[in-house]
């Protein structure tokens, strides 16, 4: 099942996808839901990221030849920073350049969406926590993150964590082709089995510290291929059984 | 005016403190209020983390003696950092000590709570987006920041971050005590005159990249002093002018 969240005529709502239309849910995605029968054409509609979450944990140098291609080893333990909610936004919604950077790079990520409050995940009962998968793309100013230790600033702007096109419930995600295109032309490729962790592992490793709840996402890192964004460019990231997620990069107005 | 949140037989309401009493608020601190004439004793109610913050972006070796102690130098630009909403707890909470650490420290700072959604605001604005001023605890798991790149887990545990006991309002901010004890036995001590950046730059630092909103909280460094917090031990933060955060560290059960 794939699940947007939308709008529509200044209304807010979350619908199941049905070929080219919405079927607009009564309820809510993380609790008790049903499928109100009220169909909504998707090409009516504006799509909006398809989870508000509290934060967003995500993971860096999961995929080795990422890691190496910016001069860095697979760490011991998994590098963990957070994006805040106000990074995200949804496909369609414009990647503003920051104003502090001049070195915008793509990173196009499998996002895990969860689905209930849970802290000290056993590795067997990871899969009971998540509701589904979507698309992101870890927009990060490099040069900024070269510069400041932390990368709050540099991971953590306004605009730098697209996520979309929705959420899809019914998914493997231990083998997918994970794909980033600007304009058109292909940037990166991988597969999610090349992941040095998986997301097993990334689950128990992040709720040993911290509690998730739903709605938070976790990103799960970037194959490699990892390049420059200029103003003006349409990034999509595709990942496989999931969908596309596209963005513009624009000036700051 | 000094603002604390509480809850009494499970209602959670906002009072403003006259002497050891709460004024009911009748609305809310962030938008248009009045105090209701309702009083409840403070020692009848249990004190709450004044606010609920969306993220909490905080700065790292802010005060120059407290980089050395810890072998690093001050750096060119802010480390600047998140503790998310999941860390928050308020005073008189427990501080329970991770599983995965053996070196607890606590670190005493001055919280700056933030009124409006703000961005890019100009050095000369930054008073009218801050709300009032509260005591945190920057709880740090050291080993795990030595171990780790990015310090999400090691400063973004649950309970992590105690905030209170309550938000004051009409405070200068520049030159005030600061002080932590632990069981009563003083380990920091310091005046926030002693900051490498004032509150403004910080703030012009972070809403360079990020909207900050109402209830976000700024967490401004942390004086020279900083040591190790064992199960059982009371730690208290007291800044000049706001009051006292205690909070009592437990295993975790």
């Amino acid at each position: 099942m794939r699940i947007a969240r939308f709008s529509i005529d200044g209304n807010v709502g979350f619908g199941v996808l049905e070929g080219d239309e919405l079927d607009v849910i009564k309820g809510h995605p993380f609790a008790e839901f049903e499928r109100s029968g009220q169909k909504v054409p998707l090409d009516k509609v504006r799509l909006l990221p398809p989870v508000l979450p509290n934060k967003v944990v995500a993971i860096g140098r999961n995929y080795a030849e990422h890691a190496a291609e910016l001069g860095n080893e697979v760490p011991d333990t998994p590098v963990t920073f957070f994006k805040p909610s106000t990074s995200v936004i949804g496909s369609g919604d414009p990647i503003t350049y920051p104003s502090f950077s001049q070195e915008l790079h793509h990173e196009a990520e499998l996002a895990v969406v969860i689905g209930r409050m849970c802290r000290e995940v056993p590795r067997e009962r990871v899969k009971d926590v998540i509701l589904g998968y979507t698309c992101a793309n870890d927009v990060t100013a490099r040069d900024v993150q070269r510069r400041e230790k932390q990368w709050a600033r540099a991971k953590g702007f306004d605009s730098s964590c697209p996520l979309g096109p929705w959420i899809e419930t019914d998914l493997d995600p231990s083998d997918l082709t994970i794909q980033c295109t600007v304009n058109g032309e292909q940037r990166q490729l991988g597969r999610t089995s090349e992941m040095v962790r998986p997301i097993e592992d990334l689950i128990v490793h992040i709720t040993e510290a911290m509690t998730l709840l739903p709605g938070d996402v976790v990103l799960t890192g970037t194959p490699a291929g990892v390049g420059p964004l200029n103003v003006g460019d349409v990034v999509a990231v595709t990942i496989e059984g999931i969908g596309t997620l596209t963005n513009k990069v624009i000036k700051r107005g």
